[in-house]
């Protein structure tokens, strides 16, 4: 697997972040919050109080891919770097905001598709190399609803927007971006079989962020993103808080 | 106590971050690293694996104020704002890094004094309203090592530098400034009797950083940090990704 590369090929090369606006995109951690199948729910419990101890402080248990959060290449290739291999400068990236809303309101199953990309490009122009691609599906008003969130239909299935494989092909073979995000608690989509699309992008090894919130407040180019992930030694992921300059 | 105020008070107004790299300000998060007497040690549990389940997860048990981690106000002050009330625009910062290397060297228990601050702005000017000030004492190098780092001497106490309340009270009565961050376990230094300094900047409120790493690597001004918290429901703090665009 290929070392993780830094964003920019001239180091050192005077960069400029200019905004007038910063937009938290990690949703605040709350117990009962929509949680993967199978994943250690969040809890939280006093460890130490103002009145005993002087301070207060509590103890988190949580799983390397709950709430808002990124996945590193270790969670799917055996040997893949693990969150605290990225470099710093990997971790800022400019944001291309694609808006899927709509087809995502028709069919909850909706995977961004190429044509999708190609009519946003008309739109706004190519997708410059190394951009972060963040998918906006909607779904982020539903994170209060943990049913919602999920949409399980018969059998137990999730039904929620993702990413098709072909699109993720795309955008790194075509236009070299450096991850992907979405606002759902899956890039491969809900009632995907497989991991498919994570593992493709986590093969390069890219970026790959889940359960993304206020997408709704980005521009569709323009804001630049900064990944803050947990420096978790071996870490498959981390909750993370993410940040853009709007 | 007073609302957590916006990092600019002109809001909407444009502004920029210029910079050449990117530095990690966060260690490292390893079982086994140092811990403040009492806090929940990190634990790091498997939870699925790549063979079984098609991806690797694991169980993170960690305090709010464990490894590089921010304070919140509620940690210090019943009814103090918890980490999740920090609006995004507060957590962008620019720097004044204060190197206390050759004090901290002779003396572990020294703390920053008014007079360092004064020397540091005979050579770099004021420090600017809304900076963040981070004191750097070289014991980010004790990291790897935790004896040394909690340094406790006889009775158990530890030794490892902070900041005086003068100090505090002046940065924060003459300057303005929106928090104080230091590469040890602790603000008020190893061996205060109370968490003063804490109660103090907390009560503005403002931010507290604690046990950051590569403060060598800043220079004294034009370092712009960014501080990603875990956005924790009335949490008292939270494990944080601290990046400073340099």
């Amino acid at each position: 697997m290929a070392d993780i590369p830094d964003a920019d090929q001239r180091p050192d090369a005077p960069r400029s972040i200019h905004y007038r606006r910063v937009v938290h995109l990690s949703h605040v951690l709350t117990p009962g919050m929509p949680e993967w199948p199978g994943d250690p729910p969040l809890a939280i419990d006093p460890v130490a109080t103002i009145a005993a101890d002087g301070y207060a402080l509590r103890r988190l248990t949580v799983g390397e891919h709950s709430g808002t959060h990124a996945n590193a290449p270790s969670s799917f290739h055996t040997g893949g770097a693990p969150i605290d291999a990225y470099p710093a400068e990997s971790l800022v990236r400019p944001a291309a905001v694609i808006d899927i809303t709509a087809a995502a309101a028709r069919d909850a199953d909706h995977r961004l598709t190429v044509d999708e990309i190609a009519a946003w490009e008309s739109a706004h122009g190519p997708i410059v190399a190394g951009a972060l691609v963040l998918v906006h599906s909607g779904w982020a008003s539903r994170w209060g609803d943990p049913a919602r969130f999920l949409n399980r239909g018969a059998a137990g299935r999730m039904h929620f927007p993702g990413v098709s494989l072909a699109a993720a092909e795309w955008l790194l073979g075509e236009r070299g971006v450096s991850g992907i995000g979405i606002d759902t608690h899956g890039i491969d989509g809900g009632d995907a079989e497989t991991f498919a699309v994570n593992a493709r992008v986590l093969e390069q090894p890219r970026l790959v962020l889940e359960n993304l919130a206020n997408l709704d407040r980005l521009p569709p180019t323009g804001a630049t993103v900064v990944v803050g992930v947990l420096r978790l030694h071996g870490g498959t992921g981390s909750p993370a808080a993410v940040l853009a300059f709007v």
